[in-house]
């Protein structure tokens, strides 16, 4: 099954889907040097903070103008990049490409850009720029990737830690005011939630949704709740994953909310309720929308387009719904009576620059 | 796509899906003369009052204990007819025979019955008695359809014109206290709301999930919706859809709201909202699922198992999503505060016989 499923970065077996974790595992750091003196780090599904590289994995040196985020608006694991660009200011030293949202067996292409090719890349598919890395690349063509620029080849598509070093090895080229995605003091507590938000959550709702069986489809169904049970009730008392502050373990949770009414309850049969029904997890997926940063990142109409067109084995019609109504992720929240406030000392991201603002048709209306 | 779709009573043309109206249209009169004698109805999709045969059918005896309605748990159609026997009381005088949720290409099956046998009609599917009535019947095996149990052929399966014969040809054999499903004074204005609730909302869910093409689907979600609407604002001020009693006009709506989350909802892709979140439609449905004669007709288990299991061409993994939440359609609804009382002057149904319960996994727990 592992060819079927290579574009979704997931293969199936006994039913139970599951996510491949294989990726290409260099980093993008600020000390080459310093990082590879370092012992690599013990296996995780989040990242690692504090280690070297990954076994046979290159370090590349933080260089702005250098990279290029290849980041779909339509997948979730991308749409955390995008984020965390935009909430640390790291739009001009990181630029951005964005291929549509529908892709074949072939995956991810350019295809809203002018000529169908990406306009700084030139290439039409993200599949080519992983071939100039590596000619024969063997595993699934995903998104985030980060491209050098120059030889065209990615460098690193590992998702997880990405984001960690956009915020520990980037540190130099942050906007002033951008937020502590890691508070120090937090992190152990952090790893925890990050590692069963990615396990339950965001794997979770694919594992509803690609089960290959009736059993495998209900075990997945009760994870999946249990999950969101424990979420409603952490923010009944905490505005924000970790309390006051948004950290990196909201946007990982975000991005999954964010697609949770429009895809993964109908598509996924996610659907004990909606995300609606659920006053904290609502609460605070508005909240988070409403904050610079995240719903400017957030195209409705890509996410629709990219699920139910391209999965034909679960929607052999491909015909998009036309709901749900979105327009109340925009309705008032009272999250800030919880106290806290998203960016702590920070301050929030400017507007989104004209190049890079989600169309009208992608936003709830 | 005629075949395709035969056993649905339904056909597709030009992406749009449009319901087959070619019935058996033979009734079980109270007067059979008097019914020949009297002119052939108008061309109607709600049925006919006070008038003959359509040409070609025939009018058989009203005679208790001679008749058998085959009606499924699972269809809107067959559900109808189960609630109005229900709420006139006709179970002594109409015998019920439920084949099961799943069906293959050659329809439903009594699977469900010892020896996988309807006890009275000894066959094992429906399309048995189809045939026994006409050996080389063309057109789709539908429930609800009336079997004459000494023959065992099948006398009609028009569905719109059973309830109304119920109404208005077994009289005789009503129970005491049966409400008047078919108020003199409201006909027209009720003929009226029958017919848009059946073109817009009882099919109009088929149309969405049965669409051939993008357009297709938009259409038909734009018109559900615009009739969901209207229904919305109508319940607004009215208890009931004609007023201050349950009339056949509620027993039409019901059953398609009843299948409304757990079904049209994510399978049929009329997700702008969910029933529950619509404040008079739900209120409405839970009214009438709560008064005796709806709700205990209504196996949510079989509904879903149905159309999950049986649409391989919308769900082909046939996985049936354990959502949603059906608890809350016994939460408390307020709609008492409009007036009105269901049965008017007369009285609520007995408790539903033994043998007729709906198992604990079909009800809403």
């Amino acid at each position: 099954m592992a060819d079927e499923f290579s574009t979704k970065g997931a293969y199936v077996t006994g039913g139970e889907f599951s996510r491949d974790t294989n990726y290409i595992e260099d980093r993008i750091v600020a000390d080459p040097d310093a990082i590879r003196a370092m012992p690599a780090p013990p296996k995780s599904k989040v990242g690692s903070l504090g280690a070297g590289l990954t076994e046979g994995a290159e370090a590349w040196p933080v260089e702005p103008g250098r990279y290029r985020l290849v980041a779909a608006r339509a997948c979730p694991w991308a749409n955390r990049t995008v984020i965390v660009r935009r909430l640390l200011g790291l739009e001009d030293a990181i630029s951005l490409a964005l291929p549509g949202p529908v892709h074949d067996v072939r995956s991810w292409t350019f295809d809203l850009d002018e000529g169908g090719r990406d306009p700084v890349l030139g290439t039409e598919r993200v599949q080519e720029n992983y071939f100039k890395r590596f000619p024969d690349y063997p595993r699934g063509i995903t998104v985030p990737a980060i491209v050098d620029v120059p030889t065209g080849g990615v460098v690193t598509n590992d998702y997880p830690q990405i984001t960690l070093d956009f915020s520990t090895q980037w540190r130099e080229f942050h906007r002033e005011g951008a937020p502590d995605l890691l508070p120090e003091h937090q992190l152990d507590e952090m790893w925890d939630v990050m590692t069963r938000v990615l396990t339950e959550v965001n794997n979770g709702v694919y594992r509803c949704g690609f089960a290959g069986s009736q059993q495998a489809y209900d075990d997945a169904y009760d994870r999946l709740w249990t999950a969101m049970d424990w979420l409603e009730e952490r923010l009944a008392s905490r505005r924000f994953l970790m309390g006051e502050t948004i950290t990196e373990a909201d946007v990982r949770l975000f991005t999954t909310l964010a697609r949770f009414d429009p895809v993964y309850h109908g598509h996924f049969k996610c659907n004990r309720q909606k995300l609606t029904e659920m006053p904290n997890l609502w609460g605070y997926a508005r909240d988070l929308f409403q904050t610079p940063g995240f719903g400017d990142t957030i195209d409705f109409l890509q996410i629709k387009q990219h699920y139910y067109i391209t999965h034909e084995d679960v929607n052999p019609t491909r015909i998009m719904p036309a709901g749900p109504d979105l327009a109340n992720w925009l309705d008032e929240h009272d999250r800030a009576s919880l106290g806290g406030s998203p960016f702590g000392d920070g301050t929030p991201p400017s507007p989104v620059r004209e190049s890079e603002r989600v169309p009208a048709s992608g936003l709830a209306k």
